[in-house]
């Protein structure tokens, strides 16, 4: 690396601040939101004959938040002792009165969500435990993070953080929810301070040979199968990485390179691309001569971290089915549309495979010749059947008899489908009803899912 | 087995017996060819200053032959220590003038082949040593293998091998020719001696669990890895069944099973199967829905024991082409048709594939993206070429790229036919000339290749 480059990096990264770094202005009002909020939950709780604090947490207390995020999350801390009936039920009474035209959501118990001020806000009820290895729910844990990189990040590590975060989000793997499995705010701030600013993440992760293992404190007590491992400073049993993919590891690997190689601001503010056409998509189709197939239904009415696992296997499902079947699956991918009553509305399994028919019969095996009562069991089941053989090929009996599916449409249109490993609710919704698109017919999944459908047929690393 | 069952093996038995056992005119006739033969060779030699006994060895020479083989094989003992040209010289001489109308044939020296009085005679100089652990060539053994039996196999073991080698015959794995890869005569009369006739040896058969050792002597002195092992009572380093293939093993099994429950000569005298027909084989075809590819070309010049072993090779070398490349091989055989000038005249490689067409592309794994330098090499190598990718599937690069070969026939076609294993001389007439045939084209062969193509569609165990 040249100076030059250096010196190219750098202005990269200055001109990433200049777009990420919140102005005076938007801190202000935050700011002012968060104090305005804070006083109405005191008086909310005074209300009720319970003593609790309430914490600001996430990036906008920590001044992680790129420009333009306007997400405030507030937790009211409630007494450890307080039962958990008690907790919930004072959690929204005071999330109600704080936020009047919010509604409920649902964690590990439920909140309330609202706007004010223009800002998105969560407020989430949780214990105040005297340490995060205490927790009774996940949330509970929110606050010691939140102390813990207060403590640590002074103004140039944030901006940093918040540069590599706007990095994560240009490259693809920024967030945690189970569709990304990238990297969270949490991780991607431990990240920056362990590795002491953007850069020198930047050139460390180009080099990475996983597993990559962090102990910012030095405490961790078990071993983990991840590509990427850090102890959480504040749970020495758990990996902040934990739902970090391979693939995107090796993903921030790849574009850390590029982005050294080639400093450029574009990298963190990719251009939208195009859905692909109906046009392009037959053009894909003839270039590559596969045959696709997609199963399409409607989704279960469920949140996107519960979709996406269960497309997920249900996809590895079918594509372990039609591999054993020998219909050898190139590629797949699932996808999902937003919906207007709920989350999704509808859902496709997507499989590119390398065999669109198969001979009508298929050879097996049969055990040794000389396993007297096995083999004779098999001779006799086969002899007077409508196959070829039995005959002997090495020391075995070998028949030659009908295969069950030749096209993987068949396959996928009959009840086999049932049996494979699929999603809980995803099975349910089959069941009701889906419908196999074959070759060009899956065109008409462009109008749906043209985004998702460029990604899958123009590739990127 | 009941006891109806044993005398309905015995009347079979019986029934074969009365078809295989030559009448005494045979065997008169015989003896006096013989000897008449006998005197000539002597005679002959008497012109030469040469000492030298002759040899009658072979089935004809231990009364094991099937009544209306007319095979007479006399071995001319010349003393160890004449040269080997002299030898080979002698033999020739000797045998030309025995045979005037004899023809020279080639084992591994020269010999002469001729008729007389209906009888096909061969004669043959070899070395007379002390013991056949000496032996300068292969044929000296047969002496000390005629004499070992000669002096064990009574008239009613002689008996019972007549009806062990039609049942042989009967079911298609007589024989130690490279193409059959059967029994030998000298292994079926070992075979019945060490069982002590033919029922017991079809009862041990039956219940063979290979390896399967004799040692009738008691003097081996290697291991050997075949699924049958006769070590020779005259050779300790030797086995008799070294030619026997697995496949023919499990016949024997299969048959001596089959017979035992239901007893026929049917199994002994099988009718001759007729040819397969054009429309047979489209029937067959349509039935099985697989692809058949045929590599014709005209047959070297060479021996069955030469061609057989080449062809086999070279169908091994194009199956696993085949299978490497994505077709799916499910079975295949090499045909060769006879000669009029030459042993064979036109030669075949026959196979089934369940995969007519490929997709255009195909995916290449490349290395992990974390082995930085390889995985830039690898990058950089296809990031702007005409690949889909590169992308990442779990810690690697991937990019679906080119496929060489859609089809089998595009393959078969190609020069690449020949970077596969091929025989020698097989590859030197494809290299001149060879025909592909594909699908329908291949009923064709119906017309020279019939009986093979039925016992490929009508497999019997």
């Amino acid at each position: 690396m040249t100076t030059e480059e250096d010196a190219d990096l750098d202005a990269v990264v200055a001109g990433v601040r200049e777009r990420v770094d919140p102005a005076p202005e938007e801190r202000e009002r935050l700011t002012e939101a968060v104090d305005a909020l804070t006083e109405r939950v005191q008086e909310a709780l005074a209300d009720h004959d319970v003593t609790a604090d309430v914490v600001q947490v996430g990036s906008t207390a920590r001044g992680t938040w790129l420009a333009g995020d306007r997400d405030i999350d507030l937790f009211v801390r409630f007494p450890d002792e307080l039962p958990r009936e008690d907790l919930e039920r004072l959690g929204l009474v005071v999330g109600r009165q704080v936020l009047p035209d919010g509604h409920e959501e649902f964690a590990e118990h439920p909140y309330v969500k609202g706007e004010f001020e223009g800002f998105d806000v969560d407020l989430v009820p949780c214990y105040d435990v005297p340490a995060a290895t205490d927790i009774r729910s996940a949330v509970d844990r929110t606050p010691f993070h939140n102390a813990y990189l207060l403590d640590r990040l002074d103004d140039d590590l944030a901006g940093d953080v918040r540069v590599f975060k706007r990095f994560l989000k240009g490259i693809g793997v920024y967030g945690s929810d189970l569709r990304t499995k990238g990297f969270s705010g949490y991780l991607s701030e431990l990240l920056v301070l362990e590795y002491g600013g953007f850069e020198p993440l930047l050139r460390a992760a180009a080099d990475w040979q996983p597993p990559v293992e962090h102990d910012p404190e030095d405490h961790g007590t078990r071993t983990f199968d991840d590509p990427l491992v850090v102890v959480d400073p504040t749970d020495p049993e758990r990996n902040v990485a934990a739902v970090l993919s391979a693939d995107n590891v090796a993903r921030l690997q790849h574009y850390a390179r590029d982005l050294l190689a080639d400093p450029r601001e574009e990298l963190f503010f990719p251009p939208e691309r195009d859905r692909l056409s109906a046009e392009e998509l037959e053009g894909h189709l003839d270039r590559r001569g596969t045959l696709p197939l997609a199963v399409a239904f409607d989704a279960p009415d469920v949140v996107e971290d519960q979709l996406y696992p269960q497309l997920e296997k249900s996809l590895h499902g079918v594509v372990a089915e039609l591999d054993r079947r020998g219909f050898e699956p190139l590629r797949a991918a699932s996808f999902a549309s937003e919906g207007e009553d709920q989350p999704f509305d509808r859902a496709v399994l997507f499989v590119e495979v390398a065999i669109a028919e198969l001979p009508k019969i298929q050879r097996h095996n049969g055990p040794p010749v000389h396993v007297r009562q096995h083999a004779t069991g098999f001779y006799e089941t086969y002899a007077d059947s409508d196959v070829y053989g039995p005959f002997v090929d090495g020391d075995r009996y070998v028949v030659e008899r009908d295969r069950e599916f030749t096209t993987p449409e068949s396959l996928l249109e009959s009840d086999a489908l049932f049996d494979v490993a699929l999603g809980a609710q995803v099975k349910q919704q089959l069941k009701a009803e889906y419908e196999v698109l074959v070759g060009d017919d899956v065109v008409a999944l462009t109008e749906r899912f043209g985004v998702e459908l460029r990604d899958y047929f123009d590739p990127t690393p």
